[in-house]
């Protein structure tokens, strides 16, 4: 038997229930499945394969998820900084927002956002947007895996003129893109509980519910939302849409920096998952998200980077490293988030939020061939000691070489073979020189 | 007039006073100094030139500053992560010094991390461990400028096998590189106050000061620290420091994490400066540093990243990113640490804080050309709106492609110049090996 795509030589991090290692690790694919992941013995050779990826002594691990993101914010990657939260919203993001989301422009920034991915090792994202029709279609030329939603908000939104259309038109993009790709899963997104009525939350989770998918919304981001919150609802943010009858396994919380131990309870309860955006909520001066406590509990946590513009990257190697920091400078506690903690949130634990962990999220027999190839070869990654600790502490985006979505090989030797990166980049800058004159 | 050299089509991130910045940018330079530096007009043609680098359209800035490490801990990278701070130093660290820190093995492992430094932008160090002769050595191969100091202990050493010499090869350090080399600048490093009795400090002060020269010393890293410190001397480790008579323009403080306002007034008031290291602080979960705080008393505040093992990694770009967020995650305020301020931190503060802002930290007219230039060609860096914002969210060292000091280019596309840098992987690798192995 002729396998599709064999990987070999290189060190299997599989990040199974044991967190196994093989090393002189053989990966076969077949169909875009994995058929077999194992150790190769020092005298066996890798089967014959109609593709063959040399790993060349790299660390071999499963793509990384990425949970939480808003892709075509790439055209925003550095507009404004380092300001009040109000004053970057209002003066800045909106109206940039306003003024140059034109779907052709929404498919640009998200075709971008692919390319920035791609090359640094993210497999899978969760994606929130307007205009999402364009962000999937995106995603879809770049053969990644998605989480894809369509934004409803009960304000007038790019593509959404008249809010009292968002749920209609969310409905029409759940339908468009339920069964239109293997690689590509609808959903609903709601912007928060303090842009969106009840009962638009409601009709939202309705929807979602109805189709089996995932209902993502940001909550308990800021201590500002918390009071807007109780000053209308008598509750935290997490009570209310508990209230709701929002909060079940089908729910994908964003951020969740400011929750009570009752918070916590009742997310773990209801078995909803979180994910969890230090850099985003560190540069917006949000605060830190209770992530350790939020572990213990058996919550289903995953790593997101936001949107490029409150971050300002899609970049999940440097996630990691932050997250297993800035958890220990705050508690004090150097055993807190240790590597391979941290390597699960971004890959296993991503998986188990976005309720794809039964495809993606480790190297495992049966499961998806989303697979990372890091080149170790460098003096910054020298010498290896410990696997986990080279990912989260010393490897970057930039040191992954080779990146499989289902088998389909989409970087190879750090050069993305699905799309036109030099196009992309052309059109983008354009767009960025349109907002600059409009500033 | 040919120059030696001319840098021309970047946008020259001057970190002058004023933070100009020039839109195709003209640097010239001859004899390791910037002789001019300005807009070239768009009719204007570079000047000749020995060497010229056409920097692409990319950005152009100071070389950067790590103003404190220890280079040989690149031997020690990942060795050991996640545990409580007496595990890991006393389990781990002291037995792997104590073990495997030969003459040569120390060169290697600098070697490395002058490779590592010098691949991601960094011009300058300062350093300071023991067998520094072996620091220096490398140093001067790789063409980096550097202060590098004797560490001090009143303890058995690498190299100092009876703690009653420390000050007498302190010295005889400082003697053999204070007129050396015009790039290394001779120091003195005296661990701690809970390490050194105050009769080693104060000879140690002494010798530094009599020679003009930076006295380092770790200081108010953790609260265990200052609670050793207040029990033996009823003091916090500033106050005694400055009781000891240690406290002047000469000395670097490396940490400040726990600070009260009376020692950040002393620490002003004396005119010392101060070493930042957010990443190193954080992983060994000692804190957060009051950068903020220290930066309105105009203390001169420079980035550092710490020893590889506490890290992992000598990469200032990752350094800055993290400075800018983990402050505004603190303080709940967007505004604090804004991109401007950390690259000047991670440029002309470090010049100040290691004493050598009269030569490197800006591009100016006189100072040494220290350069750098950031390839700006990847979907990350896309689009680019404010050059500071871009350098500290956005790019990475990995996208460093060519670093200039004095005039000399020592990594031109990626490739380091001056040092053989598959030879020393190689032999760092044969290094870890023997510490895998005594295990």
């Amino acid at each position: 038997m002729t396998y599709d795509l064999v990987i070999h030589n290189g060190t299997i991090v599989t990040v199974n229930e044991r967190f196994d290692m093989l090393p002189n690790g053989l990966l076969c694919v077949k169909t875009g499945k994995l058929e077999r992941v194992e150790a190769l013995g020092a005298d066996q050779s890798p089967p014959a394969a109609t593709e063959t990826i040399d790993a060349s002594g790299g660390l071999v691990l499963p793509g990384l998820v990425n949970s939480h993101t808003h892709l075509p914010m790439t055209l925003f990657r550095g507009l404004a900084d380092d300001l009040p939260l109000d004053t970057w919203l209002n003066k800045h993001i909106f109206p940039a927002e306003g003024a140059y989301l034109q779907p052709d422009n929404v498919r640009w920034g998200a075709l971008l956002a692919c390319a920035e991915m791609l090359l640094g090792g993210t497999t899978t994202c969760c994606d929130g947007y307007f205009l999402e029709d364009q962000v999937a279609a995106a995603v879809d030329t770049s053969g990644m895996r998605a989480v894809l939603a369509q934004g409803v908000i009960d304000f007038p939104a790019p593509g959404v003129p008249d809010p009292k259309e968002n749920i209609k038109i969310a409905r029409a993009f759940v339908a468009r893109w339920q069964h239109a790709s293997a690689l590509i899963t609808p959903s609903v997104f709601c912007h928060s509980a303090y842009t969106c009525s009840g009962e638009t939350l409601k009709k939202a989770k309705a929807l979602s519910g109805k189709a089996g998918l995932r209902f993502q919304i940001h909550a308990a981001e800021t201590q500002n939302e918390c009071r807007q919150i109780r000053q209308k609802y008598k509750t935290t943010p997490i009570g209310y849409l508990d209230r709701l009858g929002i909060l079940d396994e089908n729910t994908l919380l964003v951020h969740c920096v400011w929750l009570d131990d009752t918070d916590i309870e009742l997310i773990a309860a209801r078995k909803a998952s979180i994910s969890h955006n230090p850099e985003s909520n560190a540069k917006l001066a949000a605060g830190i998200a209770p992530a350790p406590k939020l572990l213990k509990t058996g919550i289903a946590l995953g790593l997101g980077t936001d949107g490029c513009a409150s971050n300002n990257n899609l970049d999940l190697f440097h996630e990691m490293d932050i997250t297993a920091k800035i958890h220990k400078a705050e508690t004090h506690d150097p055993t807190t988030m240790d590597a391979r903690t941290v390597v699960e949130m971004a890959t296993i634990g991503g998986a188990r939020a976005i309720g794809l962990d039964h495809q993606i999220g480790s190297l495992e027999v049966g499961k998806q061939a989303d697979v990372v190839i890091i080149d170790n070869r460098s003096p910054h990654l020298t010498p290896l000691y410990h696997p986990a600790s080279h990912i989260v502490y010393a490897a970057k985006s930039a040191d992954v070489r080779d990146v499989v979505v289902a088998g389909r090989v989409l970087v190879r030797n750090r050069t993305v073979l699905s799309l036109d990166v030099e196009q992309i980049m052309a059109n983008v800058c354009e767009i960025a020189d349109q907002i600059n004159k409009g500033r």
